[in-house]
């Protein structure tokens, strides 16, 4: 899994970041990749992956965040996806634990003090698994009744560094995933 | 994913649990499964799914441990067994944080103090993913070499109710992996 | 597989309801799911699936049937789509003969008297399999050429009746499907 | 899906035909197959494929039946094992009818009179799908406390008869559950 | 797989031919399939399916090509179709070698004396993976800046020929490796 | 794919190689491999994996030979094995060609003159795709009937060298291969 960390300009992410070979197409990045960038957040309807949002008419928004998009083309299954997709999360929890901060991960959703600092989603193109992690920068431009967080409030000012810490780790968690699934021989 | 707390008897661990149906064969559970046991571990060779181990001559045993033993059907793909793995695992350590204990996790090992509380193998059958978790209850009949640590040197005491509390943890873990799978439109 | 029986009103089935997720944008039902309602039947030809009624420009469409929508999840392969559908036909063969009615069944369509009863299709999204059934109510609105037969003519009256008898029994019958598949070791 | 029937011979089945490529080995076919021969049926504990029989501690066995052989090479999934499975069933049923023999199917079982006639097992190995289904030819050796009923007592005599239009039955079948599948376009 | 060799008319390429169930739409071939047929190739942007293509603004044109569309159905893998893909250049070359002209192959182009004789793109639908070949007859409307050659300039006059025997080779190609497939026991 | 040419020391193959993770087990290498290897070729009965060797009582036997073991995990399916395995004899061809050697090539068998170079098998474990190829260095010790030929009778001497050249170019191929697989969006 190669990591792509955009630090020299902003993204604003749409969801057409959901799409397959989103990275290939910007970046020039084949196979199993992260790109890890900054910007604002904003869905479209016809980009929204959830149907749960679709069917409740959320907004999917926030003014600052930092996005990780993942793709994973060893095969295109949701179970995987999803199960990728909490694991990534639990990492960043770790991560965040590094940082003094404790956080309550309910599946894909990370909580600090009661408050939402993380969006997520995880599904499938029909070449390659895709997730899409956003964390707050600073809690503004949220859907109203929805309480968050964000890291500055956390006490987190280096966005930059915790970026590349955080885009890391999910890249090693990653590696570590995929190397111990070639070292077991299989069970009767 | 079916819960089974084994509360009334000990299971020794030798391996043979890992193979295929082992639920099914023993208490009459079909489909995805997560049994919790106690029960002392002693992995015979034959049974060992962990080449590396295997290459290095490592001996997996200890006198009293909560084992977990999970296996899901939905398909047997190693990368998956190997994730949803790791996603327990982190489980695990949220669940501990819980129990106010600090841990490190290094993929599948769970660490408190640089002493080793688990040990782990996931793999496939050629029908289903398998799963072992193991947890110390004392670090006692631990190989030598191994800097070992168990629940009840961490405090908890009531191995029963940790049992319960993990084991229902972990069936909602995957719970909400298979439920978020299902609610996401695939992406072009 | 959960049971959807639509009684309150009248659903129309112009080929939409063959996409992924129908079920759950339209009802909130995840997963596995099969949804019997009643309507006309005059499909779009964009969403025509089979590919040789759009070779020989088929009308598919009636004044009145009843409808059953299933969605599987398991994993989306044409071959088994087109098993399930075969078996689910069988199947409502087999109610009908409990009615007292004499069918044949010629791969996925269900003749009476040499007349035509039903229609069906089954294929894949990439997320799911789909299939389509619709069984005439009255032979109404059957497009020309086609010597069609309904339930009533049968001396099925009680439609409501027959939409639960028979989503029972299709779901009973995946039902069965599915634990046989997980009751049986492998073979070498 | 190549037919062969054995007229010249009786062929006993004690379990090991369930292995993959025994139509291969034995016959020389290649591919997805159906093999219809008679013989004996007693099937070893170690060829048992139903681990509930073998937690019941089941005999399987009968004087003189009428054996398929059925493997497909397509994917080696258990969902479609058992879909297969029991729409051959189904067929097997439509058959009998043509003979002018109600039956009872009650998933992979068929009864005539509450008496059973067919055994059946359905599974994979790590290459294909494999199924076998037995007819009584005779009520005769079957374990005790099974009311069993064999083709003989319904009238059917020409067992090479019967062998040959269930035979060709279930091939056309199978050519048709294939046919279909590769003639629809996908669903969005 | 089925074999069509279109000579009484030509066809023009502009990509829309990669679609699945291209084949079975205009020739009413069901299922694994080469067609063989001659005409210009123009490949619409929207119809581009190599992304490196996309990407760097290639023009992909030759105003007379030997076209090859190969769909197979058995399961829809991008590594599958590019090994698939790469083979059937290998034994391009091997014909071209039975001509007496000497290629090398580069992944999946073909090269003679430097220049290009060849385009090629595999890839998958949700249902099939799809293979397009083509050959120049001339190197006439190719996109500036490639070096292109033709069959004619390599003395070979008779393209209808050269269709039949290249179509032949491919098919009988993919018919040994399906073979092969099915003959072997699996592996411990 | 990882590349090993073991050069400091024979190795006979006795077909045990074929088993997953062998190159694990012996050499460390996680991940998809390739070794080449010297050394006699006496296959046992109980490795033999072409069904249709066993069902002719073939020996597969020589004196001296260069062996190639792959191992590829992305995913196990005896039609990606079978189709690996016919690019791979084909660029081993087209390496021999580049010394100057005119080749035939059937399928998986490679001739010289009409004399027989090559053995050849592909298959899956539970896990992965195996393949072995083995070329003689000297027509000795052949299995009588088999008009064979070795590399030294092709005047290359320098057999370090050409394990070399052919596991490098194997190993490009393959990955040429994957690339590919990854830089195309899919076709609806």
């Amino acid at each position: 899994m190669e990591l792509l960390i955009v630090k020299d300009k902003r993204i604003d992410y749409d969801g057409s970041a959901i799409q397959s070979h989103w990275t290939y197409r910007n970046f020039g990045i084949l196979g199993n990749s992260l790109v890890v960038f900054r910007g604002k957040c904003d869905v479209k309807v016809e980009e929204m992956i959830d149907i749960e949002d679709l069917r409740q008419n959320k907004e999917i928004k926030s003014d600052d965040m930092v996005h990780y998009i993942i793709e994973v083309f060893d095969f295109p299954n949701v179970l995987l996806a999803s199960a990728l997709q909490k694991l990534f999360m639990a990492k960043l929890c770790e991560v965040l634990g590094d940082y003094g901060i404790k956080t309550i991960r309910k599946g894909d959703d990370i909580y600090v003090n009661g408050r939402k600092l993380s969006i997520s989603i995880a599904t499938v193109s029909p070449v390659s698994i895709k997730i899409h992690i956003g964390i707050n920068v600073e809690a503004k431009g949220i859907p109203e009744g929805v309480e968050a967080i964000g890291l500055k409030e956390l006490g987190i000012e280096d966005i930059g560094g915790f970026m590349e810490k955080t885009g890391k780790a999910l890249v090693e968690e990653f590696k570590k995933v995929k190397k111990d699934s070639l070292k077991v021989r299989w069970a009767s």
